[in-house]
């Protein structure tokens, strides 16, 4: 198919399963591109227990995924993001998405990739350019330049498998939930976690949203409260806190090991958030709280735990890597009306959101100079951000500040965009640069990056699709898209 | 310079600091190719105590960051090779090396390259193309495509600073040394390492060295007791193993974190190597062993305990990621007459060496399979293979087999590439593939690999490097070599 769009120079915009929520979905960057979807290219090509990793193509959903793992290797625990059971696992890796475990990193949990490139050739990278190379799917490298790198935000090649690393399920297993009720808090919070993150006490991706954020994924936008008005009033908006219990900031990571390890590791994570609201929950835990929380029901003493479990219950399943369409809910925390039953994919029930999401490093200073940045621009525009900070790797991370509106009033929309373009401005300027980027980001990181970067990703991207059929435009790269 | 050598298409070799031994010295691919010696560019540029990094130029050395972080930045630990105090950083980590503590695999640990180009234009990898990023030495992905893993094992530019991960000083250390005494059970003790690799219990590159290797750190060939011949007979290698006190595989590794994780951790490790020779070193029993020997050593109860600490100190120091001369030692093995004193360098003691490094999942099926292949190869030429396994990921070994020779014995030297050469493609061919290569290795690489993949790397040469001018030949791109 690629040979003959070459022949003809047919545009194609190849999406895996086109779920690219927040970063412009499955649009191609620009008019008269052919959608090639390859959800139909679902296969598991080949799972290895031993050695912990998958090989699948890219219509591998996470929730296909998930499921395939419980049934023929349980013992194997995989990442997800929180963007639900349809989402597509090679895309994600591909765009450097993340989710929170130990493999919450997903580019650097990628391991090997094949290739289609402009012309039809099949490229395979690492050592599997070699005929039955054993080490391909376990060690990242190969021989020679490494390219896996140019097939991650760009538009070089159809990547039709990948080589995915995978936990094997630990002998022990806590989560651990935390808080902070002052919003100034949250660079106090960081500073305390990162010597963990660093000293590799702590090594899944560290999860911590605002109170909005938070509020998301529980209930909507209070509009007949807050009469109509936007932003959200600050007494809301700490009402809210009190009524749902909620900090300023409220954190989720995981604690993987055996269960003296964990024991210990529990215990510095207790040392370290000292004086912050803590706690700690295991399968046995949580089979406990919904025991209780089912005779206190039944006993009519407390009908709020039972909510509660169910609210954290989908949190505590990603840190062990269980998808779920929970998260989804949080996308529609500008949408006026319920949403049709059961629509589960966020563009059915008008939710309307734009990621900008830059990269920071893991300080007290750098959290607060990014506040300070974007909040004024969020309430210039009439918007509260809602903002995660992932603590990717040991040294920094990923703010994902989402701009929330409903898609069906036209003048929300129009403030969302100009907001976005103003944060992405402002954000480059300021050296916050996005660890990634949707349609409208691309023209943006190109004009304020390195001229001599982009010519060069340019002529890359010649060598590897001559014709420029694979969706020009995309990350600015081979031709101007809209 | 380079604009003046790309005017006239001059080839420069640049080398950082030249100690690329066993892998071809500072030798250019070709003849003809003008040495660049970058050991004048030694600046380190930024250190970050906080998030744990330094900046340098290829020129810096493992001695001399050492010292420097010793004297400006004490609470930080660099990653460092058994190549000693003179070779150089930089130029490890872009031929993928790796040393011996939690930031061993130097690749990984790299974040953000200055690189000249072919044509003398400057390019920033990551976020380092933007002015002023805050993340760019803390994330190492940049926005767009990722071009760094380009610049490794390749001859694309000439990288003058690249951004070093080092570990913040932990609050508790142990080394912890095993032994198997069975040459069979090296496959049993990668399978009870593994699972606390794959658990993230153990993070450090896991050195295991089988017995030639490891005499060839204390002792050299015992020509005499063999009546000169060779390969060194089985009985010889049994009788010193036992007066050496070593097993037929010896290891070790690191364990970092707090007191209360690392004495968990120990606990695990004693569990895994249950009925292996196992011993905890840290800095107060060092002391203390330190002390005890001296006292036996006056007293004449003991005089065996001092040297045997001279040995096990470089080795425990390699752990903390302090460097040293002393593994440079082992390169002599084969050669004949003492050293002049104080030849540091391997090449001015006549020691000749040649390493064929195969990476292999750490199973005991592959580890079986690839000593099978290899010790007869070795044993047909009038070697014994010198082997070290490296757990350098969670899943994947680098074995490092080292065939040793003395540079005056010209049949032996030949002999040595005879085996070498027998060797490369034997691996190749079991799909065993090298994870770095010498000069004479590059061919073979080249010809057992797919051409799709290097005819687009030779394509991506000519657009980082249009005259070809750097290192024709290096890895079989840009030119033929010699």
């Amino acid at each position: 198919m690629v040979r003959i769009a070459a022949r003809f120079a047919v545009p194609l915009h190849p999406v895996s399963t086109g779920k690219n929520w927040g970063y412009g979905d499955a649009c191609p960057p620009g008019s008269g591109q052919v959608l090639v979807d390859l959800k139909r290219m679902e296969r598991i090509r080949e799972v290895n227990r031993e050695l912990g990793y998958v090989v699948i193509e890219p219509g591998v959903t996470q929730g296909a995924l998930y499921d395939y793992l419980r049934r023929e290797a349980p013992d194997l625990w995989m990442d997800c993001t929180g963007a639900g059971l349809s989402a597509g696992v090679v895309g994600n890796a591909l765009d450097r998405g993340f989710g929170h475990t130990r493999c919450g990193d997903h580019m650097a949990g990628s391991c090997g990739m094949e290739i289609v490139l402009g012309d039809g050739r099949l490229l395979r990278t690492g050592f599997g350019q070699y005929p039955d190379a054993r080490a391909d799917r376990v060690y990242p490298y190969g021989t020679g330049p490494m390219l896996d790198g140019l097939f991650s935000q760009s538009n070089f090649g159809i990547v039709t498998a990948l080589g995915v690393w995978v936990m094997r399920r630990p002998e022990a297993f806590s989560g651990f939930f935390f808080s902070a009720l002052d919003e100034a808090d949250v660079g106090e919070l960081i500073e305390r976690l990162r010597p963990l993150r660093m000293m590799g006490l702590l090594q899944s991706a560290i999860h911590i949203a605002n109170d909005v954020r938070t509020f998301s994924a529980r209930t909507r936008y209070p509009w007949a409260r807050a009469n109509g008005l936007t932003p959200l009033p600050a007494e809301i908006r700490a009402s809210m806190r009190a009524e749902h219990g909620i900090g300023a900031w409220n954190g989720c990571g995981g604690i993987y090991g055996t269960p003296r390890t964990v024991r210990a590791t529990r215990r510095e994570v207790k040392r370290a958030l000292k004086g912050f609201r803590l706690h700690f929950v295991d399968d046995r835990r949580l089979k406990l709280a919904r025991k209780v929380a089912r005779v206190l029901g039944v006993l009519g003493i407390n009908r709020r735990l039972g909510p509660m479990l169910d609210i954290l219950e989908p949190v505590y399943g990603l840190l062990k890597g269980i998808p779920s369409d929970e998260p989804l809910a949080g996308t529609g925390w500008r949408v006026r009306t319920d949403a049709p039953p059961q629509a589960l994919d966020p563009l059915d029930s008008h939710a309307g959101f734009m990621w900008a999401s830059p990269v920071i490093p893991s300080t007290r200073a750098a959290a607060a100079d990014l506040l300070n940045l974007i909040e004024p621009i969020y309430a210039r525009h009439g918007f509260e951000p809602l903002i995660t900070f992932t603590m990717i790797n040991e040294r920094a991370m990923i703010a994902v500040t989402n701009l929330s509106f409903d898609q069906r009033q036209v003048e929300e929309a129009q403030h969302a965009t100009a907001c976005y373009h103003e944060l992405i401005q402002s954000l480059i300027r300021h050296g916050f640069i996005p660890y990634r980027s949707g349609l409208t980001g691309y023209g943006a990181l190109r004009e304020a990056g390195s001229p001599v970067f982009w010519s060069i990703a340019d002529q890359i991207k010649t060598i590897m699709d001559p014709r420029h059929i694979f969706s020009p435009g995309r990350y600015g790269l081979g031709g101007e898209g809209d």
